[in-house]
């Protein structure tokens, strides 16, 4: 592990997030409105106060509707929906912080290189460095139902990403760093021979460029990444500055944290320039029976259609036609596959599809950890150094007083012991992250 | 015209808007951070002191290179160039703002309508009502740049924009008001009953449906428009609630409105229910002589370069094969139709190339107006009592003070004579523009 420890948090733009219970917690705040942007502005500002290193927002677009062929559980649950858009989101949370980084998702599987490059590159500039992207690819049934018709492979996503991050990065470094001049007099506004084309003609996209954003404070956003299977791991290798990862428990983690790093090296790559921030989902709370009662008490609230429904979509089975009571089914999964891989890896005795699903619907298989504030930190600690990861992911479980339990409970004993950091010392999301902004 | 005008301020995330001159213009503040989002904060707490409809942002996604068959052009002069993208800046402004509407800019012509209803009902709830969407095609030579292969005609991208907006509207009424019940006991967040899909499958574009957006304040957007030709005219009779409209004189401004409203009437609408704002460049100060002075300050500011690189992305010539002495030479247009009318029609003498580079290179055809606060809102009622509109997009020659200049000097005028309000009485963009709701 890195000396200092990195921290961020997950969140939303929606009425749960790797919970399932969030929305109907008793300690969320009534009237809950996940759909006005003043709740994101307290949680940033929690974040902000914690000197966490960013607030990082999922994405969903669609609508699930595998389980049961209907989107209604999904509705009736609020399984992942409704989700709005997080990017003009953080675009407004950039007005109302200074310091704390701010991550978020997009697909780039219905769009062209050039519009993300664009929209990227301006919240960069909005906002002084402290932008940064998740990079996903969306599956071909989702395409379908919003309207596209061409249909890819899972691996052949991830070539389409490939290109399009490089046509970003190409379309990000148009503009050299002194290309806008301003000379008044002469009527000279930029030098356009420190503008240029970049002339890609690839497998999947053409562009000409110049990009009509100048360069911008990190060079284009950190990007983020959060693939598990196998070829994600190899695209988040040769790409990603920090990864969101989901490691149940620290040995599974360390598994995947040396893979992740040898495709980094592979790649040609610091292991270092790229960090692993493993999910965790923490109830923090003065005594560790009363975090425990936290934890019971937020499992029950997470009912079992909602899971079946979010297990459905994550893994692209219909298990309205499976027995809840009997054992995980196999299957070739259709949906993400290192999902799967993490309930079905490991000699555990098989768990049922209930428990899976439950299980599923409480922290997307997130570590729930409950204890004190120091036994939070220990429990961090020992992760990270079985791990040998770099930091972590937190989700709420309830909305947002769990932020700020983490933040005002946890947080100073990590400092205390050195591993976070009192003050932030750079101002871009990339010194945050301790990388490198790309010349 | 209406009991009392409506007011638009016109922006564009980058150094110059409709004037050329504005990035070198001396009474812009220096350093000029038109890449920050607190420049467009001072102009938007103008606005909103001057309680104006809206904040208006064009958008220029690519970079024009027809003229002399490059972009060097463009990026020496800033010819909407670089042009950051606005929809993040507006979501900023919405957390900087309270009343004033914004209005942004976002082109049809490279994206799914899912990802646009999703866009702009989200901005909607953010902004609690107070978002517009410009809805613009692009023409093709410049999705050819940006990698897009297909090629429409100016008619045919119409047809597809109305194709468009049918399936955003589908979707943004796809929540019923009441769906989301977050009856916490039952643990049901909202009412499948209550959701809906679309099942969209038009001639291009398929759709399911539901969005994953409740339904916003507004149900969607409101609706702008600014098409001069004879299609973006049917379009915006069909679909717009206020429209950007360019005339260059009162009596052409009257031809443009008679026809448009026609268009409203035919399209089985109410003729109210699409307001017409006319575009104008005004330079106030205490004096005529000096306002008289500072229109002609600016005009010698705008090169003649500049004009011509403009002038032939808009109108799809390279203008650099020209005699620029000559008068403006006949041809089909490849770009906007409604400008080309605009320089072409009448009985006037037929300007030269360069009196039209430099013309529109100043205003872009806005009429320029100056004078005293009373001479401008003088002109602003007579305008009106001819041309018949609704009201008023202006936009300014330097930054950004001459925002400044027409809010405290002309909207106290005209709030005097009774022509503009003295507080906002609704709080949705819809209720400024004096627009009802769709249901």
């Amino acid at each position: 592990m890195s000396a200092l420890m990195h921290l961020a948090q997950f969140a939303i733009h929606g009425p749960t997030d790797h919970s399932l219970a969030t929305w109907r917690h008793p300690r969320t705040e009534r009237p809950y409105r996940w759909d006005r942007p003043q709740l994101y502005e307290s949680i940033a500002a929690t974040c902000e106060r914690g000197k966490l290193d960013m607030l990082f927002f999922a994405d969903f677009n669609i609508l699930l509707d595998l389980y049961q062929g209907s989107f209604a559980p999904a509705v009736r649950r609020a399984v992942q929906t409704p989700t709005h858009d997080p990017v003009p989101l953080a675009a407004w949370l950039g007005a109302r912080t200074s310091r704390l980084g701010l991550g978020v998702t997009f697909s780039v599987s219905q769009q062209h290189p050039y519009y993300v490059a664009r929209l990227f590159a301006t919240l960069d500039h909005m906002t002084a460095g402290r932008i940064g992207w998740n990079v996903v690819t969306t599956a071909n049934r989702h395409e379908t139902l919003v309207g596209y018709d061409e249909v890819r492979g899972h691996d052949g996503r991830y070539d389409r990403a490939d290109e399009f991050l490089d046509v970003c990065r190409g379309l990000w470094r148009s503009w050299e760093p002194d290309a806008v001049v301003e000379d008044v007099d002469a009527g000279v506004f930029a030098d356009p021979s420190r503008v240029h084309p970049i002339d890609h003609a690839g497998e999947y996209f053409r562009s000409r460029g110049p990009l009509n954003v100048t360069r911008s404070p990190q060079t284009g956003p950190a990007i983020i990444q959060a693939g598990a299977s196998e070829r994600g791991r190899a695209f988040a290798g040769r790409h990603a500055e920090a990864i969101f990862a989901i490691g149940r428990d620290a040995s599974d983690a360390a598994v995947y944290y040396d893979r992740v790093k040898s495709e980094v090296v592979d790649s040609g790559r610091d292991p270092d320039s790229c960090k692993v921030l493993f999910g965790l989902q923490p109830f923090v709370a003065p005594t560790e029976s009363l975090a425990r009662e936290r934890l019971e008490e937020h499992n029950e609230l997470v009912p079992l259609e909602g899971g079946l429904t979010i297990l459905s979509g994550h893994l692209g089975r219909d298990f309205s036609q499976d027995d809840p009571d009997a054992p995980l089914p196999h299957f070739e999964a259709g949906g993400s596959h290192g999902i799967l891989a993490m309930y079905e890896s490991g000699d555990r005795p098989a768990p049922t599809l209930a428990e899976v699903a439950i299980w599923h619907g409480r922290s997307v298989g997130l570590p729930q950890v409950a204890g004190t504030a120091e036994q939070v930190a220990d429990w961090l600690e020992a992760y990270l150094a079985t791990a040998g990861g770099d930091g972590f992911m937190l989700s709420a479980y309830h909305a947002h007083g769990a932020v700020a339990e983490f933040v005002d409970l946890v947080v100073p004993v990590l400092q205390e012991r050195g591993q976070f950091r009192r003050e932030y010392t750079g101002t871009t999301l990339r010194e945050h992250l301790r990388q490198t902004t790309p010349g």
